[in-house]
């Protein structure tokens, strides 16, 4: 096998705890085999990112933090909307870079034309108004405020509720607006609930990491 | 390693040339080793496809082959105007299908705002047209008739002329609307003759059938 495509991934929750830290990383490199997955979050931002204000504080620490992933070949950064994804492009020319918002938004395109967001805050994630303004049906929170509070049995049967509205909002496909939603692995749960496609930031992050891996050498 | 994702591939160009017909199924398992592709293609059809009333009588016989793929995990049509891609998906409901049009035009989203189609015939793969018209600026035929007029250096040079015609028109991102033009491997050359990010159809199904293989069990 060939050198594995080595990948900086960017968390925005700030964690010191390992496996929390390497969660998505892991997923990743177990179901895109050809990845070699670094996970480093950044500092002091304990609730993720759920509002505009804390974005605007994360982007510059997102920003630093993607300066120490220069040897790598792709920079993922871990969150639905995107933060910081504009800025290291400008940052790192030349380095591929991109985001758990805008690569869901895009393979929600091959699922369907009414794409609805379930998220966790009560913006839609910016990719989806840049992209596909036209084809989002509907952008619903859960009724949570972090993360955090996406891992709680409460937290999962709304989410359930939620993709459920969503469904009967004429959408035919449910892209996960919150890279926390991976973390409780509600992807499949919420595919058989429905009946429509999910599509999970994560693993939408990880084929785009495979395409740029497969089209590096060809 | 687990099991892999089991993928039938169909060829709409027939050949009893067995290296001509793995060639795209073979890419597919270098480039995404957790896939087992198995390539077959339908008969009597060696010119492809690149007419209306080709893919008129191509339709059939791929519905036909693909009945024989019941055993996989999903049904990739290596085309880019997806021929039989619907009619499989009604015939084989729960099977997962798509096809080299769909995904490129997806993909491509992701990439730009712009989205040209460099291709071998005068009309846009219908993906395009249905799942994104208002970012399509430009669809250009580079002037040859099948897919076997690619594998000359004229038809090589003809493709790079024409992908700088793309740019001109203001094109941000070049989808290859033909997946001849995979068999000839000239991506990579547009990008660095264009500077511009270009999608090719054979790497775009492998990437969507990744993801589907992550998300099989997650």
């Amino acid at each position: 096998m060939k050198d594995k495509f080595r990948v900086g991934l960017i968390r925005v929750l700030t964690t010191g705890d390992e496996e929390l830290l390497n969660l998505h990383g892991k997923l990743l490199m177990e179901k895109y085999p050809m990845l070699d997955v670094e996970s480093r979050c950044i500092p002091d931002q304990y609730e993720g990112i759920h509002s505009h204000e804390l974005e605007a504080v994360a982007v510059p620490k997102i920003v630093e933090l993607a300066k120490t992933f220069r040897d790598k070949d792709m920079i993922l950064v871990s969150c639905a909307d995107d933060p910081g994804v504009k800025e290291i492009r400008a940052a790192l020319p030349g380095m591929p870079v991109t985001g758990g918002g805008e690569t869901t938004a895009a393979l929600a395109v091959r699922y369907g034309e009414k794409i609805a967001v379930l998220g966790i805050v009560d913006y839609t994630p910016k990719a989806y108004e840049r992209m596909i303004p036209d084809k989002l049906v509907a952008s619903r929170p859960k009724g949570v405020h972090s993360t955090l509070d996406l891992m709680t049995p409460e937290g999962r049967a709304s989410c359930l509720a939620t993709a459920m509205e969503l469904k009967e909002k004429g959408a035919d496909v449910i892209a996960l607006g919150c890279t926390g939603l991976t973390t409780i692995g509600i992807a499949k749960e919420i595919e058989e609930a429905t009946g429509l496609p999910v599509i999970d930031p994560v693993l939408a992050l990880g084929a785009f990491a495979a395409f740029e891996a497969a089209k590096k050498d060809f």
